[in-house]
């Protein structure tokens, strides 16, 4: 049943706008306003099965419709005209340029963290889908689902240096490359499509967890040889030593308890999504200090899968030393002095300044024995030139 | 200094995949792996205003930076290809095709109603956009900034026949109409690009208010002759009597009390996103309920803003009697009759079932005296035929 959508239609290299535009249409002839003759969708999917396009089926599963509404190639594509997307980097990178929606932005205009770990998701596995080795699951490939494998994240790794503004274009390249014998790591750069500026980086690494053990697995061999070829030795950021989090505990200064995963905090995988995590651990900051300081970079360890029923406890401590120690802040200090525009506020660049500020994070269950480790977080923070808003 | 900007740079009718495109980018040498010639935001904004392109000025101010950085049209375009969009309707419909991302479904692969909702807000901006009338605000023109006039939605009406999936291609068309002496309606309708079919529909109706007084406003002529051009007399849904929502009061089944806004809950205007009110009323259902139910309609009447420091309590209350007895639910059966596919449960698309269960919902403000009403709402759902997840 599969062969039907083994050649899903991509527009090749050019995008043709057309008010009547049709392209790629399942050639049924479709009356949106005439509401006697809709075909439902089972009809659609009995003609895409190659019979009539009057055929009236009913016998078909979902999986073909699915399968016809979602498209997911079975070969490698090189241009997604509707993702605005295309492999790069010699056929193994990726690249889509995206427009800062308007529900993307907070109170500044500017795009959330939020948004930008939910794009950095988005073109993940948007590069999976290229490849031609998504199955269809959240970006296993064939071979991991032949084996019960799914992907988790151990490890990521956000900076900052400036945030976009709504309505700006901006390019996001993906890549992926080995992290020892059984990992993966994937990178994000982010940059201005108008000035080609680096806005934002980001690395993460991930491991394979068996879908039933709920146990963490070694790489199979047909799962390397699926993804392997596609490894780039690349670094978006470059650290030498990753920097220890320290694990807080109830004597930290701001906690806040009793918080409940939600209904709409459930991803496909039905797990609370990894963004969610971060919003817990940035709203037990107090808004005194998120009003007048912006992220400017995040590290986040992730130990624990987090169920819908779990009581999630969020733990932050200032740094009491405002000194620049580890390795990750003198990374960050690096970075700010070789580029000056760094202190972005609100869109407004200005003067240098290289004072930064931490704070470390802890999402765990609280438990009635002992409590469990979701997550380990640093952020770091530089101060907002102005707490007006963008406009007006 | 608006006019370096009064002709945006935009790529007519194709839309060149290329690894080393660089249209429209302005036109400074930049390396961005080198890490000491990077420009800044800065010295671009003094280069996009006419000087050298080595130009070093810092004494841009930062509309100017928001304006390289935004390029909002200042004439009418009638194609964007970084927002897939283009003007329709013999010149004053728009038209966007999106991708379903994986981060707007939820656990079954389905986008949520959230989702739709901020895809409803984004074409309408992206339509204010495309017009040329987009002043530097949310959504309002020119002639309303110089009346220090916002949009104020007065009520809206959702109806979902088929909930998209993760990866499907949509087409939002979206256009305006006149309602009343100084009102404006405001429509949508999305559809599958592959087969043509009609997800879903919506229509809402906008007033004026004065920013400062925050007290509506007469809509004025000079606002009137800019948007009156691109009105269309044209509906997506179909209604003769506006359903009447009734108000709810401490005897509401379920109560959901202390709301609090939250940082992440802000819009580009400072209040609480619409989005926000829809995810308080939809969680004050029982999880029983939403597990085994798909929502079909919403109608909200919007009563009053709701501010950050505000305490929201939400109420609702389910139909006593299934019978289906008001307009909107006649409307709805109609509707389900006319459109026999409309049962889609995770996107397996059964037989007819015109059963349908409706929710009345309050938000408001909770008072010492009184209380304030934020919106009132109706909610109609129908049973999923199935509750495992879309795959797997």
């Amino acid at each position: 049943m599969a062969a039907a959508f083994s050649c899903p239609v991509f527009l090749p290299s050019t995008f043709s706008y057309n008010e009547n535009r049709y392209h790629g249409r399942i050639k049924i002839k479709i009356n949106a306003t005439s509401s006697t003759k809709v075909k439902t969708l089972n009809e659609i999917a009995g003609a895409g099965k190659g019979s009539s396009s009057l055929a009236t089926s009913t016998e078909i599963g979902h999986l073909s419709q699915e399968q016809i509404r979602q498209r997911i190639p079975t070969k490698k594509q090189l241009v997604d005209p509707y993702r605005q997307g295309l492999i790069i980097e010699r056929g193994v990178g990726y690249r889509q340029t995206v427009v800062v929606r308007s529900y993307e932005v907070g109170p500044y205009k500017t795009a959330t963290l939020e948004s930008l770990l939910n794009l950095f998701q988005e073109t993940a596995l948007n590069h999976v889908w290229m490849s031609g080795l998504l199955s269809n699951g959240f970006g296993a490939t064939h071979g991991m689902v032949r084996n019960n494998l799914i992907w988790v994240v151990s490890r990521m790794q956000v900076q900052v240096d400036h945030y976009p503004i709504w309505g700006e274009v901006l390019e996001i390249d993906t890549w992926v490359g080995a992290s020892g014998k059984n990992g993966m790591r994937r990178d994000w750069l982010i940059r201005s499509q108008a000035t080609g500026i680096t806005y934002a980086r980001a690395t993460s690494t991930w491991v394979m967890m068996n879908e039933k053990t709920r146990r963490l697995s070694k790489m199979p061999e047909e799962v390397r040889d699926e993804i392997s070829p596609w490894f780039i030795d690349k670094r978006a950021i470059n650290e030498d030593v990753p920097e220890k989090i320290v694990k807080l505990d109830d004597n930290a200064r701001y906690v806040n308890s009793d918080l409940k995963p939600k209904r709409s905090d459930l991803d496909m995988n039905h797990h609370v999504n990894n963004v969610k995590y971060v919003r817990w651990m940035l709203e037990t900051i107090p808004d005194k200090f998120l009003e007048s300081h912006q992220l400017s970079g995040i590290v986040l360890e992730y130990r624990r899968e987090c169920g819908s029923s779990d009581r999630v406890q969020s733990l932050c401590q200032p740094d009491e030393d405002e000194t620049l120690t580890n390795g990750v802040e003198q990374s960050l200090l690096k970075n700010m002095i070789l580029t000056p525009g760094i202190m972005e506020g609100n869109g407004y660049l200005g003067p240098l300044d290289v004072k930064s500020y931490g704070y470390t994070h802890l999402l765990q269950i609280k438990g009635d024995s002992k409590n469990e480790e979701i997550v380990r977080g640093r952020t770091r923070w530089r101060k907002k030139l102005s707490t007006l808003p963008y406009s007006s």
